[in-house]
């Protein structure tokens, strides 16, 4: 358990709600516009966030079109390159990429994440995904997604070819002495020959051991392998409990599975999404979020709201409550959340559908202080370690966290007021791995 | 044939030149320090070069270990994660980097150069390549190099999807009008769903056409069917001819070749690869070669040339000529490339074995005067519409181009003084291409 919490950035494209690009004063250009993503990664830095997460998808999103036309997720970075951009314009912020197992190689993948390990001087971090959206499938030459149980076996080997990648040379193998002329020590190089079931992968890599040893290893997967390979591998875990008790049993969960897989609960962080809305009173922050939720278009949302619940929800009335509908074959869960959201919260079809629509994940909903408050039960009681803060529009969504937040949390010495460190690894609290060739 | 040069750095992974890291004054870590890569990037930047070129491997590359443990080559940046960080620091020089069309995906190049395009607001380059180096399939899961014809099929078919997948949006599709909530029109979007011979890849992207409709297309293989897909797609050849008559005939080849492709041959700029030394006089360029070679370590010298004789070397007297040696089955091109340096320049088996140890390629050794007389020269008989730059070491190496060489370029009007537009395509005189499926 850590006495002060960890921050970071959920990037995907830029806010995760729909509606956001539409929200007064935010800039709807800014999933391709770098200017923006530079200022917003400054502000994060002055705020001392430990990273900035930019989270990926490789392919345009599956929505029906009515929905897809009014998103702007159909355009975004693609994260090597921003995060890359973004390294030589901060200093200290960790800068985490998701990349997936499924459709990338491990050489390139632990070239990718060296390099911008090198480049940063020890700030990145690799999102494992195994990639749940079956549309990417078919752009890499696939007519099927690869199925979940298959995808994280290979998952888990991949990691083991990355790590082992990362350990090519040992720290002190590159010696550059200009006048005997010998650059390394091929003593201190390995081979990794790497034969698994998934993969064949000689190496060594081609670049020095990483600043950090190994970038940060983070992991998102929710499902009982997902947890697992988190227990396994991960240092920061990418969590979307939808309340305080979820949040604690997955805690519970996923640091229990710790000690067997041989690792100190200590060395993972686990950071549950959460999306921030600000206001000077509670009442004022509803508002805030109501509005949002009310610049997601009908027409998208009862196409989403359609599809969470597997039922056509499009000849329901808006204003009224929703009707009994019965269940069907679409994703259980999925199903579950939207009738728990419209009978926890009275809401109507259409506020349901455009809630729905917009972020259906934690909302944390209040002033700096009820924020601030939540945080802190969450983090004494053992349901996070810290946040992966998610903005509801930006910029000013962002400019309310880091001007009264993170203050607050901050006055309270719940939150660092300057890096200590000069890596993530170091903003985190975690150890540096052993090169497992040159221990 | 244009009426000035233009002039490209070749970086790979600093300097080509094996012994360049060991030079008085060289930054030793260069390769793994991006300060030095940025300050390079600018110096070239404030002499309005029209790209830096990252050139990449993927693998460590095929030198015997003596040779591997005095080569700085051992460790490099990755291509995107650099230039996407050079791209936050610069403002108009073109970003050039190498992808492999043997060991990627369509999906992956196509979002990383688009990517990479809006973040530079329009400087992105593709220099494709199918990979000689045949270590590098033991890096992606085969135990044999991919055969060459094949390599060079795939590679055409790679260019059709990532340029499919480029034209995914017309330039107009993303609207972004906040009042009436449309993101973008689905009608201007293309679905590509190509399926051919080597690949699957439905699309569309997911990311807005690039801001130079597609990236600078590079080509650099010299092979035949190398010359034949330049014709076909590039926009720039990088090549590598010996000399002027080999460099005269290249260039009448590959443009020859283009009408029939149906393109106009001035939409394709032939830059050769060149490393050039300045001197003071000429004598004291020369002893700056002379230095550099005499810092490539004998055994790794001699390793190399052994390699490119197909024939031990290791027995020869070092400072007498090179005997006679019988034919092998080693890379003819190569071997034959030796016998006529060690003929034409007279060179002693140790100068001979450090130069090809060194960098083998063309060189203009000279003054400021005297290299921009063979660099005219060579624009206006058709040789070359610029050049590929070779820096022999570094800082210093670089800053003799940029301090004195282009200065002289520029006096008499072969090269600009300022940049004249914004784009990669705009300092190289390119069209930019329309949009195939939104003309
Ligand atoms: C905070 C958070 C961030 C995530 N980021 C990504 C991402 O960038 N790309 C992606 O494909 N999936 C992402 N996911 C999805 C997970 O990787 C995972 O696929 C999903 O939670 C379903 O779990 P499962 O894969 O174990 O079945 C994210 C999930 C969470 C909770
Ligand atoms: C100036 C220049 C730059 C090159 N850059 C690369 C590179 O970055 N990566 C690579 O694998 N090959 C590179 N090559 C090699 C060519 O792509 C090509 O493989 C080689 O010239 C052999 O030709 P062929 O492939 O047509 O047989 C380069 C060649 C030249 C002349």
């Amino acid at each position: 358990m850590s006495q002060s919490l960890h921050l970071t950035a959920f990037m995907r494209p830029v806010s995760l709600h729909t509606g956001a690009w539409r929200y007064p004063g935010a800039y709807a250009d800014a999933n391709f516009n770098f200017t923006h993503l530079k200022a917003f990664a400054q502000a994060l830095e002055r705020a001392k966030f430990d990273a900035f997460f930019m989270a990926d998808h490789l392919a345009v999103l599956n929505m029906p079109v009515e929905a897809l036309k009014r998103s702007h997720t159909v355009t975004s970075f693609e994260p090597f390159t921003l995060l890359s951009a973004l390294a030589a314009v901060t200093e200290r912020i960790g800068l985490a990429a998701t990349a997936s197992t499924t459709f990338d190689e491990p050489y390139h993948v632990a070239r990718r994440f060296a390099s911008l390990d090198h480049i940063s001087g020890g700030r990145a971090a690799w999102n494992i995904v195994t990639t749940s959206n079956p549309d990417a499938a078919r752009n890499f030459g696939l007519s099927d997604h690869v199925e979940h149980g298959e995808r994280y076996k290979r998952a888990r080997e991949f990691f083991d070819v990355v790590t082992g990648l990362w350990d090519s040379f040992a720290d002190d193998a590159i010696i550059r002495d200009q006048e005997s002329g010998i650059f390394f020590d091929p003593e201190r190089m390995h081979v990794l020959d790497h034969k698994g079931e998934e993969f064949s992968v000689r190496g060594p890599l081609n670049i020095a051991r990483p600043v950090q040893g190994w970038p940060v290893i983070v992991q998102a997967g929710q499902s009982e392998p997902g947890k697992q390979l988190a227990a396994e591998t991960a240092e920061v875990v990418f969590a979307a409990p939808r309340d305080f008790a979820t949040a604690r049993a997955l805690y519970a969960d996923i640091k229990g599975r710790m000690p067997a897989a041989g690792r100190n609960p200590d060395h993972l962080k686990i950071l549950p999404a959460a999306m921030i809305v600000i206001g000077e009173t509670v009442e004022e922050a509803r508002e805030k979020r109501a509005r949002l939720d009310s610049l997601v278009h009908y027409d998208s949302a009862i196409a989403s709201l359609s599809i969470a619940l597997g039922h056509d929800a499009s000849g329901f009335d808006p204003d009224g409550p929703l009707p009994e509908i019965p269940e069907t074959n679409a994703s259980k869960s999925g199903r579950a959340q939207v009738l728990r959201l419209a009978e926890e919260e009275k809401l109507t079809v259409r506020q349901l559908a455009q809630r729905y629509g917009g972020y259906a994940g934690l909302a944390f909903v209040g002033t700096k202080e009820t924020i601030a408050d939540e945080m802190e039960r969450w983090l004494h009681e053992q349901a996070a370690d810290g946040f992966t803060c998610v903005f509801p529009f930006l910029p000013q969504g962002l400019e309310d966290v880091t001007g009264t937040l993170v203050p607050e949390l901050q006055r309270r010495g719940l939150f660092r007021t300057d890096y200590e460190g000069a890596t993530l690894r170091e903003h985190l609290g975690l150890p540096r791995p052993a090169n497992r060739f040159f221990p």
